[in-house]
């Protein structure tokens, strides 16, 4: 007899794109999901807060969902989470401070309550269904990362989740060779392993030499240091720490998502701090200036965070003062460059000793890694995940180069189900998946009709004519208003704005004598286009022409 | 007697910033204008094309002005020319290749007929009233590129242009380092030089090299290539014309400012290329693969460019094939990372060799070029032009490491005014400056309240209610109309908007009952805020609210 049920696996989200991660491992009523992240939209979508994967698929197969896996607390893997929840209340299973940052966002939605949340180790083992899984420890820029292992009737699914293989890691969190050793050694079917790098030649270097040059730059400081880094790289974090701790330095915080996670991690353990080392801002001021270290928000220039508004003299507690030295423990993330250097020109202008390179090293391991990964898994099938194409693409020439067969290397895209039985592997159509918009509270109510206003909104304004009409005979009773906003300045424009209500007038004139049986939609048809040539004609502008008729 | 004349030095635009160059030399009642240019607004400024420099103080000097030099045909030197021109009619003066890119600026204003243009050659000089010019050679990306000498009856003023020290130039236009030499043994009394590159270390590498790597990517492709590069950049495309020419292969071009610029180049003699070896894209098609490349703009991933559009499969007249090779002889300028990636992505997915590194060197000096300018001038003041301010600063350090009086280098920011005379040079006042906005047709019409109107609606959109009125008692005639854009997504909202309709409708009610004197102003302000409070709480959006009232 064979077995009806089949083993399928797709990405919602984390290929042909970075972020907003989620993978689904399905066999037969069993359905697993790995990681529920998020994106920051990119500037073309105007107004939009984040972007989450579309949960069609798992609305509709709700009842057969086991749970959510989360590898690791990045935003990219826990963002989605709240909205999500909110649709499909799964347990969730991750290591204890993936959970601790999950509670600060259920917390946020109010969702604490309502939620089934199970802390894993890295040698826990759970039965979900007829799935059973395990997990081996990896490193990344956040302790506590695992890679995730199922094993099903028809083989064994292996994700790394984020790793690179820092053997002298700053947080004693080794990756776990020999697991993962032992995993390799007893067959894997599939292995998902991550892309981020697999354009970068050779292998990344150790969190630890980050460790020794912050600690350097800490000791030349004869002033106070600010330090800017992700609030969520909690290893960076407590080096820094580490470092103001050795140089005698108090440690201040600054930034929301900086306190939260400095919290979370110090409660969990996960941050060490002697006693007392924790400083207020407010009492920063009344310590020497080299006693002072201040670890805030805003590496990548985020307009409202902590370093943006040191550099533009707007934060409300501290100001930077010649001599201080600001360090950016980061690297911009591209689309970022910009905002980064307006706060450098700012920060050199207010005096301070800028130092933004060398200290900063990647959480993601480079095309060795990727290979010493490939080579202890030993898959029979191989699908590179999270990555723009060129990256799975680089990815899956690496895998080649250490031996896997090519017609085994499936470059997927979110949406495409690989299908896996005991004999082959194949891509066998797709679910539905996509972009699900979020702003402000709506999830997904926003959509291409909304955004495409926006952008034209956005680009020339909207200039809208109120045109009153008699209901007996259609004659107009006023001289139309002509309101505009984000099109021209008023003051400066009344002429043309006078000239736009003339031409309206003269339009509906000409269509009362001309057409016989005029609807609205003609009136409002010919407004715009006379309008619209008209002011194209007059400013080289396209701006929104919006017509409305009352009719008294 | 002392002289009352004074000698002033400002500029308008390029410093504090990248981009729209303009400076001027004042002595007495002579102005000598130096550049003309032009910066691309970042995504803050919505919907506006073109920055240029506000030129106020030019309108009200404007019968002082006795010329304007440009130093070379770059958009951040010749941009704003034909914005200008139309306020300010003067005659512009340089050398014959950017004379040729300025016209090709003038034909598309239609200002052709109105203007007068003077070529000059780097031996040239030029008597401005009491100001008397000369020029020297430099090297940059572009030929026939010269720096300014200005003799004022109280010293030379020196202005560098853009500039790298090449001494193996793609086009045998060697940096004047003879007249350089000449002009500083001379005595100068102000350098104003350029600072791009004062962050890099070093000697920038000769555009040789580029071309030498060019050609050896032509040779190694077995099909067509494709390679992309600033239009302007005449000499990077002598050197792929070179290499297409010594691989044997036909050059098509893509792209109308490629088009454009090759043709005027040409025609003056600044491109040189055999016979016949020009095709037309649709040629192409006719021909081997191996005998084709094609120059292409679009290397900074502009959305509607050649390069972008055959990434995307959209171009009209070729369509990028497995095994092409794709050239990007370009690096990303800060800002446009994110497009560019996503052009890579594309050409992986359609099976091209993509080669998108080595392929460029910056046409701008490095370290040791800037001290090599520095030592030649030997300035009795330095002013560190063209840059952010943490390249100025930069450039001053250098400066002071070359031995320049630390108390003679002068940041300044736009409109400040150095005066300069026999015995020390200060700073005195302003002039008005800033960024003068074009969007469309219109120069400077766009402000702060448009601006800021634009970013509203781009990011909630806007929620418009129509309020008709009785003039007899101020009685609602029908319920509120409400008319939204870029808001929510009208069909699946129409609760909401007949909840914002009642709500209207019962702010009015209320406002007739409570308030004796009301007017319409405290009726808009009234709606606004009691729809805005529904919508925040229903939706965490705040589109722009616009209560229109009709009194019948």
């Amino acid at each position: 007899m064979t077995n009806e049920k089949k083993l399928s696996i797709f990405a919602l989200g984390g290929v042909f794109e970075i972020g907003k991660n989620m993978y689904v491992v399905q066999y037969g009523d069993d359905i697993v999901v790995i990681d529920c992240g998020s994106k920051f939209p990119d500037e073309n979508l105007l107004g939009i807060d984040l972007i989450i994967p579309d949960i069609t698929y798992l609305l509709e197969n709700k009842d057969r969902i086991r749970g959510m896996v989360i590898t690791h607390g990045h935003e990219d893997h826990i963002g989605a989470i709240p909205y999500i929840l909110k649709q499909i209340n799964v347990p969730v299973f991750a290591t204890r401070l993936t959970l601790g940052l999950i509670n600060i966002k259920l917390k946020e939605h109010k969702l604490k309550d309502t939620v089934v949340l199970c802390e894993i180790h890295p040698d826990s083992h759970l039965e979900l269904g007829s799935l059973k899984l395990s997990f081996f420890r990896t490193y990344h820029s956040i302790p506590d990362c695992v890679g995730v292992v199922i094993d099903t009737p028809d083989g064994t699914v292996v994700h790394t989740g984020d790793f690179k293989f820092d053997f002298s890691p700053a947080n004693q969190q080794y990756p776990d060779l020999h697991a993962m050793a032992r995993v390799g050694e007893k067959g894997v079917t599939v292995l998902l392993s991550e892309s981020t790098n697999a354009e970068r030649e050779g292998f990344t270097a150790s969190e630890k030499l980050v460790g020794e040059s912050i600690e350097e730059c800490f000791q030349r400081a004869s002033n106070r240091v600010f330090i800017s880094t992700f609030a969520s790289n909690v290893n960076r974090l407590q080096q820094i720490i580490d470092a103001a701790c050795n140089t005698g330095r108090y440690i201040a915080l600054l930034g929301r998502s900086m306190v939260n996670v400095v919290k979370v991690a110090s409660e969990l353990g996960y941050i060490q701090m002697p006693e007392g080392m924790l400083i207020d801002a407010r009492e920063a001021a009344e310590l020497p200036r080299e006693r002072v270290a201040v670890m805030c928000t805003g590496s990548q220039g985020e307009p409202m965070a902590a370093l943006s508004r040191l550099a533009s003299s707007t934060h409300p507690l501290m100001a930077i003062e010649p001599g201080d030295t600001v360090i950016f423990a980061s690297s911009p993330i591209p689309g970022n460059e910009k905002n980064v250097a307006a706060i450098l020109d700012h920060l050199y202008l207010l005096g301070a000793n800028v130092i933004n390179s060398g200290m900063h090293v990647s959480g993601h391991g480079s095309q060795e890694e990727l290979k010493l990964m490939l080579t202890l898994m030993k898959p029979k099938y191989f699908v590179p995940i999270h990555g723009e194409y060129r990256m799975l693409h680089r990815h899956r020439q690496l895998a080649e180069s250490v031996g896997v067969d090519p017609e085994r290397i499936f470059i997927m895209r979110n949406g495409d189900v690989l299908e896996v039985n005991r004999k082959h592997a194949y891509l066998a159509g797709k679910v539905p998946s996509g972009h699900t918009l979020v702003d402000g509270s709506g999830i997904g109510d926003v959509g291409n009709v909304v955004l495409r206003d926006r952008k034209h909104l956005s680009e020339d304004g909207i200039l809208i004519s109120v045109i009153t009409l008699s209901s007996q005979d259609n004659a107009l009773l006023f001289a139309p208003d002509v309101i505009t906003r984000g099109f021209v300045f008023v003051k400066e424009s009344e002429e043309l704005l006078g000239d736009v209500s003339r031409l309206v007038e003269a339009t509906i004139e000409e269509l009362r004598e001309t057409a016989n049986d005029w609807t609205w939609s003609l009136l409002k048809s010919s407004v715009k286009e006379a309008v619209g040539k008209f002011l194209f004609h007059k400013t080289k502008r396209r701006p929104m022409i919006l017509p409305i008729i009352i009719e008294v």
